[in-house]
């Protein structure tokens, strides 16, 4: 019988792409450069052209089997060895080929990882705010997501509330630094109280708690910082990387995840997600684009548009005296709205060809996400229609 | 805590890889040229040249976030129309893009289909013999796969037994023509027998009972035959098709699947694949392989060398006295073992160089397939080998 689950999730409209369709339409009347579509993270710096080129390459190599063959079901030896010795010399690690699995993508990653570690019943904790397509990579796989609330002072991580969240059915804690929406990465110390914790509460409860970390804006960092790699501090964290961001190619659906090889299962859980990429069809990111990024490792697109980007909407925000914690990283700025609805806010603004997407949807209301992929032209003219905006519409602000 | 029923599927291996691999070494041992390697089905033929120009002037696009951006979740809008526009002509259908969703081959579009009909706890039937990554699909979706005995004189359908396996639970029924293992094409009789014992069963139980078509080797057809189109003949059909075969592509991880429109649920069942997709992290194909593909709906590989293979390998099953029902399409026979245990043959026939895989994993014992991917002057030198095996090791048969 037609599924009473998928065909349910059929009425949830997500307000992301609503507030996106909202900006499509709106440009059609009034001209996309007057329209200014901060609702979606789609990556916007032009690709690398030797990316492109070794694709047209390996187009061209008479062994057409090594190219467009099926893939080994965990992904291709090669390009998975390439990123074990990558991941080694940059955060020192001690990865193995066997201990990469290659993916369509970070969310291809997380699910796969949600899959291998939670059994179904179990939970999954997730720090406010986040990526709100967690719930669906959790919820269908038939668990539940526990949100942590935000610290919105820093958007590290609220331990109080951590402590009270974990349990005995605690499977896994995603970690997303640099943090879609907040930018935000997580310092040392929270990776190392972090750590803790999870050490102590496996303990507790008398089994493995997992970090899965979400990293595909890794290398979109500002102001020089470097972003501590999260399995360096704890043996059993999956890592979920894409490169989508990295490579600005979110379309060619390829990433990879890795098992840090101190991790209880380490040496099970690369073939689990070959297990249970058979129950989903998956059978593996395109073989060619593997090949591809396989030459590709620890190159990356030019990325400075982004912190270019960002200087410019963080200064516009503090000028207008909006409270805004500084990102280090991603595309995202995520400020404090200035009236407690955030909904009503971007509701407003949206009239005002100004597209946000409202923190409730972040499980963080009163804030608001900015998606600022775009060249810098626009942000600048986008800062011109935010303050008049604010100026009409919260005059006392 | 670790999955128990990812990690406890790692001891069941695979035979059909089992004897890939066991061909790998020997092929090692005894030269690639001496050992015939007939288990699994990599598509062999070219990939058409003018595909990889598309590719590769996609990739000269200036406009790169349209190649390298994200896809729409349900696929991309002009490559679902031009796949309607195409069913259409060629089936007499009426297809709209509605109906079309891009998936990464048809395992992937297998799935899908299985998470919208089928609820937990139902039951998918599968006439034997049967492609076994039908098991995986079905139970990893909570499922129960029920197999239907082969009629071994025809290897079309056996509908005393279809009756028995059709209960109130049976959500869907997977087709499978052209056939692997078998070759054989369901007939008109055989799609319209099905068709009517299926409404029977509806009204019966009370519920749609889908046909969930698996159409690969749609276009490698024998002997000038006209594949039946299996949703012409029943409205509750989701066909799942792949380019992997048509276009020799199948590392390249592209299909998609069709809802008939007179479905039950047509106008909701791809937006469920899309929610589907969600929960599997899996969105979307490749975007620049969809518009490839887009470019190239109804063109083929040069596909002939496949009925070739056939007509020397059956003469030489016949000429031997193996029966051997004619298969009408696909890369694959399914000759009757010279013993009653096939796998006993499979075994004595791998130390001649000689690799099959037994009928035992197919559901069908006492037969083993022959998966004829190779170049013709290979097939020709098995043939020699063949006879060499079978006078030496069933001098009586």
């Amino acid at each position: 019988m037609l599924s009473e689950k998928y065909a349910g999730m059929l009425n949830k409209t997500s307000v992301i792409r609503d507030m996106f369709y909202f900006a499509c339409d709106r440009a059609e009347k009034y001209g996309s450069d007057n329209v200014f579509d901060y609702s979606i993270g789609n990556p916007s710096v032009p690709v690398p052209a030797e990316y492109n080129e070794t694709i047209k390459k390996l187009l061209d190599d008479p062994d057409f089997v090594s190219i467009h063959g099926y893939s080994p079901n965990l992904g291709i030896l090669s390009v998975r060895e390439s990123i074990a010795a990558y991941l080694n010399k940059t955060f020192d690690m001690s990865y193995g080929a066997e201990h990469i699995f290659m993916t369509s993508g970070a969310a291809s990653a997380l699910c796969h990882a949600i899959r291998c570690v939670m059994r179904p019943g179990e939970e999954v904790i997730a720090f406010a705010p986040y990526f709100p397509e967690y719930r669906p990579y959790v919820e269908l796989a038939d668990g539940t997501l526990k949100v942590v609330q935000a610290d919105t002072e820093t958007f590290q991580i609220n331990f109080d509330r951590l402590k009270e969240a974990l349990n005995e059915k605690t499977a896994a804690v995603i970690v997303n630094s640099p943090c879609n929406p907040s930018g935000v990465v997580f310092s040392d110390k929270t990776l190392k109280e972090l750590s803790g914790i999870l050490e102590e509460a496996q303990r507790k409860f008398g089994h493995e708690i997992f970090i899965i970390s979400d990293e595909p804006y890794r290398e979109i960092a500002f102001d020089g910082i470097r972003v501590p790699y999260v399995s360096k501090y704890y043996a059993n964290t999956i890592s979920c990387y894409s490169f989508s961001k990295s490579l600005s190619v979110p379309g060619d659906r390829i990433g990879y995840l890795a098992v840090n090889s101190s991790a209880a299962g380490a040496d099970i859980l690369v073939p689990m997600c070959g297990q249970v990429s058979r129950g989903l069809g998956h059978n593996c990111p395109t073989a060619f684009v593997q090949l591809a990024v396989g030459k590709m490792i620890g190159k990356t697109a030019d990325l400075s548009v982004y912190e270019r980007n960002m200087n410019l909407l963080f200064d516009a925000f503090n000028s207008l005296g909006m409270e805004c914690v500084r990102p280090n990283g991603t595309f995202y700025l995520f400020p404090k709205s200035p009236e407690p609805d955030a909904k009503s806010f971007c509701e407003k603004a949206k009239y005002h060809n100004l597209i946000f997407v409202p923190g409730d949807c972040f499980g963080c209301p009163g804030h608001f996400r900015v998606s600022f992929c775009h060249d810098t032209d626009t942000v600048r003219r986008s800062i011109d229609a935010l303050k008049d905006f604010m100026r009409k519409v919260y005059p006392n602000a």
